[in-house]
């Protein structure tokens, strides 16, 4: 299958290397990171996987360069990006062209949509984690699993194609027909612990002791549940989904999201991806998610504040 | 007329003493410090009122160490110590004795009613500004006006008594029909600026620059508005309110307001006489003021990651 990774970051390249390497797929690595692409062009990817450092070969290029229509297409920008992308890797999508989305955040599909048919979209999520250590010099990290499952009801043969294909690769594909609650459960988690710690400058262990942590994983959960049943029919139940995230909070303790790293960093975060899409969500509803758009503004001014180029 | 300063911090030493020096008055200050107690008995308080130093020998003790009915008590603690202040100068309080509030934030007035008949209640507003440089040693700047107005409409002969007395000591007394339009407006620019700084750790200047100052504003002010005039019947503008803030902001520049530097000094904030008071007033007519309620779950937690004993 030709295979166009499209956003070769770090988790890109993760699954670019498995797919080519353990899968047998003919790969294309996409990106626009000029030292990236030609460091990956020289001395072929460095990659690390589960502590075990390999160098692959990879067809590297930026999304205009390549000129073939794909048979599938992994997406791995930053949420920000995925609306440019689309429009850079427009002439590699064919009538069949299968694009796979395992983004963090909300309004992904709605993104996909504006470019490519729903029958060929197929959304899912994943839990390996990944790291650039140096311009084409990666490590990945996990054993999985990759969820996903087709957007378009009829079009399960699809997802299971592609599920089959990242077993092989040893990605751990799963069909999952509950892709959807999985995203908004994955919403629920950084709109939280990723939007908190990044507003307080404090790991998940300080801002979970926090006085006040109640009051604000009700009121950020309950606007998500809100629209998480009234446009995807989602039910969250906001007293089950605050055990869950206080047992998750107990179990990674002192960390410090990746919202927090990004302002860290001086890098734009996704927030407009998830409480900032709760906001707009609602709107089309005619509600109101106050306490989300609190945060979110806040986010946004905490960039500003920094310096932060968007 | 014999008068207490109850809560004898930079504010109520600078009341005290020119009540005292100008207006010839019999005050007694008190608070609970104890070395700043010990100091002004010592050496007298040492005082410099916009510019000009000056030592004055005044009467300094413990609330219950004071054992007379006063006529008058000019209460100046923090809006959290008002109510345990109320509570330990109850003995000095007679039937006639006025009470004058010229506290920032909401919510006093009630405080206040639990221990004094609203015919004695004096509400103000003040813009003197003033610090502590060591026990017993204080600065007091402005020049004014101290607004006033008597909570009991019958009893605006008390509080033009106290008007002229504050005029008599240089302290520039105004009555007010519009005290309470005064309290609200005061408190939108520290619920707006105040509380922002504190939470993006910046400057005014800074805070009204980013790109979400106007959400974040109207979010704000659109909360309190509702509640001004569902309790007190206030008419705030929500438009006209944002664009004074704005016109303040550019003319105070890069400040950081009280409640930044409460928490870079490891002080609990007002929040809860702000926009925490929003959120409860709000809760009393069946209304969510969630866009406060964020801010004050945030501060709250601020608070509490930075180790701040409440």
């Amino acid at each position: 299958m030709k295979i166009a990774i499209a956003g070769s970051g770090a988790l890109g390249c993760g699954f670019g290397y498995l797919l080519q390497k353990k899968g047998g797929q003919d790969v294309t690595l996409l990106d626009n990171w000029d030292a990236h692409i030609q460091a990956v062009n020289e001395n072929g990817l460095k990659i690390t996987v589960n502590g075990v450092e390999d160098i692959e070969e990879m067809k590297m290029c930026k999304p205009h360069e390549l000129n073939e229509i794909m048979d599938a297409i992994f997406v791995f920008t930053k949420s920000m990006g995925l609306k440019a992308m689309m429009k850079s890797i427009d002439h590699i999508i064919g009538e069949d062209t299968k694009v796979i989305c395992l983004l963090n955040g909300l309004g992904h599909l709605q993104t996909l949509q504006q470019f490519v048919g729903k029958k060929n979209i197929i959304m899912g999520t994943t839990v390996w984690t990944a790291g650039i250590d140096a311009p084409g010099v990666t490590h990945f990290n996990g054993q999985g699993p990759v969820e996903l499952q087709n957007s378009d009801p009829e079009e399960k043969e699809g997802a299971l194609e592609i599920v089959d294909i990242l077993t092989k690769s040893g990605l751990n594909g799963v069909y999952s027909d509950n892709v959807n609650f999985t995203t908004w459960r994955k919403a629920c988690v950084n709109g939280t612990m990723n939007a908190l710690c990044a507003l307080l400058d404090s790991n998940i262990e300080e801002v979970f002791a926090s006085s006040t942590i109640d009051s604000m994983l009700s009121g950020i959960i309950t606007e998500f549940a809100a629209v998480a049943k009234l446009q995807d029919g989602i039910e969250l139940d906001v007293d089950e989904t605050i055990t869950y995230l206080k047992g998750l909070a107990d179990s990674v303790g002192a960390h410090y999201p990746s919202m927090h790293q990004d302002l860290a960093n001086k890098r734009p975060t996704e927030i407009d991806f998830l409480n900032g899409a709760v906001v707009e969500i609602s709107k089309q509803f005619n509600l109101e998610a106050s306490y989300c758009k609190a945060i979110t503004d806040l986010i946004h001014a905490k960039e500003d504040t920094l310096g932060i180029k968007k």
